[in-house]
């Protein structure tokens, strides 16, 4: 047995209380609750202060301290013995799509916070400090781009950037984030540059694998890359009852026929590995009568092989000029993340911890973008899946069992403590 | 010469003031004016509460007496010596498209109060009264469907239908038109069931055909007839990165494809006379790292041949179920005009008066529904048309000029005397 495999004295993972961990879910989905039974918290809305103020009325309950960054970051603490040491940092993101779930992003950081209550529970002192994070506007629905909070975090240049953001609204960024860090007058503030030991983000699969392959935990072993474009296409609104087809620049047509031959480019390959997706799409002025004079729409491209993603990515362009007929069409690519492969220490904690408490498990790769992503650039970097049924997310109708969020946590303690005091 | 080519002993047209129709013209495009030149005035907005009390300022002035019936159509009456004949009446729309232009509508109704005031101008009495009409929400890009005042004022028994409609914000069209009437304290209440002699509507071509020809005046004959269909298609939201293709229900991808196929069944006649268009689509969730589990959109198709309109309009459906891959598809036609044909009285006095004036004229058929097709069902009914630059209309960039405009006005005030003296 090398060092982290070493069982601690008294095991945090026993002082994980299920219970308590699915009430906190439950409470926390009230905020932004939608009528099918999922949850609408956008980052930085109305919901999100209110999901916030809870989590930080727990914080003080519990007697730990609260920290708050630059771009609305939130980092509960539990000190070490070592007052040098760098923090044992572990949490995911309250945020959710419009149309989200009760468990994708707020899992991990509830699994976090019990975590740190249940070590706590336990009376295990570590080495290093412990810390569960809430990165902000991880969904990236109402303010583009995702994993905005872990992005500045670990590239503080980038603030000034995401601070001029605009929502569909017109809502500058800055303006709502300051809305959202007034309602926590109590948070300390934390600058960027707070080293970080290692990081690990407990999060639900979002996928079908574990479910079908019935394992509790998955060990991550890595992240998709993805890359991600605004296509723009530019034609002249007109009179629907009395312009010929050939007078007309129909930009809705010129769309339909672009995301066609989009869709043939990228659903080449029989493992169905690659994932394409149009997700939002604009017309203008979108009155029946009227030939849409303007479209705009997204393309979310993402697989796990980075000549794939270069060798489909670079020919987005072409096909869209291919089928834009008589309009003017403008690719923008607004995002372009590498695969990440996550290995060594973060990895190894966590496949240790899980055969101790001796869970079903595999090794997974994540579909989904996480925070875990940007941390992996500033340190040694892990992720721990649970299952949600039917490998449903980003859905109202998201579901995920109480024993196997526990499970999660479970790990997660243990690993911490691990970590903590290697 | 028959009765009603007979010219006036005073010419009205002669009285008709270009500078000052073309003023009413700017002065209107002031509410809602877009910063490229249009207008968005849509039905009921704050701009259409404004233009219509600039336009009872200029009633009131001039002495008219103006009237509002239940769904907020305005009259403005000039009597007649026959206390109980009824009105030769005239007019269109004052609402527009969000990106419409400043001549669709309002010059119908500019064009009428010219005509009266020319008339009034030059002395002339009639036997029956004038009446210069504007009804609400031609357009019906706010609240569906279009004509709807001209609809209701022929179709009483429709109202209570219509001020249940909703905006896409959810306004009440009942509690918008309470705001709009309300504006207006001093115009008397209208019946519905007002009887009508004759109706004649002006309005600028909407399209090229008139510029091409150079023709001042279209002297209308018929209206073109239309199907309009909602298409829903219910799919699932998923997660964008985490979803196979396979287990995919894409509102979206499958929305594509029925528009594709859509294009197919109408795009087919070389004579380019068959209209069809996909002018609203509204994706939901709406996010970019979401598979859209709900795609709406609208078909508007018109053709001037009762059997196409059946033809093609009976295939909609099935060609919406061939294209619905994993998703279902909701079909509802929202409205079915028949072509119609103006002839006789309304039709043979716009020919005599253009003769007489000796404008440049044709024979034309409208590509646009108008007002003028819902009169039709309650009285002898015709239009004027005059040209607009390169056809465009439903456009910001639609432009007419003052000398056609007022040309229109001359054809339009010598119509309303020959048959209000008829």
């Amino acid at each position: 047995m090398n060092e982290i495999t070493k069982p601690a004295g008294k095991q945090a993972s026993a002082a994980v209380n299920e219970q308590r961990l699915w009430q906190r879910h439950v409470d926390m989905a009230k905020f932004g609750a939608t009528p099918k039974g999922g949850v609408n918290r956008q980052a930085l809305s109305a919901e999100d202060i209110k999901a916030r103020a809870l989590f930080a009325e727990w914080v003080a309950k519990r007697g730990f301290e609260l920290f708050v960054d630059e771009i609305g970051n939130l980092f509960v603490r539990r000190p070490g013995t070592d007052p040098n040491a760098a923090p044992v940092l572990s949490g995911s993101h309250m945020d959710s799509q419009p149309t989200g779930g009760r468990f994708d992003g707020i899992y991990g950081v509830l699994a976090a916070f019990e975590a740190l209550e249940a070590i706590d529970d336990a009376g295990i002192k570590t080495k290093r400090p412990l810390e569960a994070a809430a990165w902000t506007n991880e969904e990236g629905a109402r303010f583009a781009p995702g994993c905005m909070g872990s992005l500045v975090y670990t590239k503080p240049d980038r603030l000034q950037q995401m601070l001029q953001v605009k929502d569909a609204q017109g809502t500058v960024l800055k303006d709502a984030l300051a809305a959202t860090t007034a309602a926590l007058p109590k948070a300390k503030k934390r600058a960027f540059a707070t080293p970080v030991d290692c990081f690990i983000e407990a999060h639900i699969e979002q996928g079908p694998i574990l479910e079908a392959e019935k394992k509790t935990i998955g060990v991550v072993t890595g992240i998709q890359g993805s890359r991600r474009f605004k296509i723009e296409v530019i034609g002249q609104d007109d009179h629907a009852g009395t312009t010929p087809r050939a007078r007309r620049k129909d930009a809705l047509s010129a769309a339909v026929h672009i995301v066609a031959g989009l869709e043939k480019l990228f659903h080449w390959d029989k493992e169905d590995v690659t994932r394409f997706t149009v997700g939002r799409f604009v017309v203008e002025p979108n009155a029946p009568s009227v030939v849409p004079g303007y479209v705009w729409f997204t393309i979310d491209f993402r697989d796990p092989r980075l000549e794939i993603l270069d060798k489909l990515g670079d020919q987005v362009e072409g096909i869209c000029q291919a089928n834009a007929r008589k309009c003017e069409v403008k690719v923008t690519q607004t995002n372009r993340t590498p695969p990440i492969g996550f290995k060594g220490l973060v990895a190894d904690a966590v496949l240790a911890a899980t055969q101790r408490l001796g869970y079903p498990h595999m090794h997974i790769f994540s579909g989904a973008g996480h925070d875990a992503q940007h941390l992996f650039n500033i340190c040694p970097t892990g992720m721990i899946f649970v299952p949600c049924e039917r490998g449903i997310s980003h859905n109202e109708i998201e579901n995920a069992a109480p024993a196997d969020l526990a499970a999660g946590a479970r790990v997660l303690a243990d690993v911490m403590v691990d970590l903590a005091n290697r």
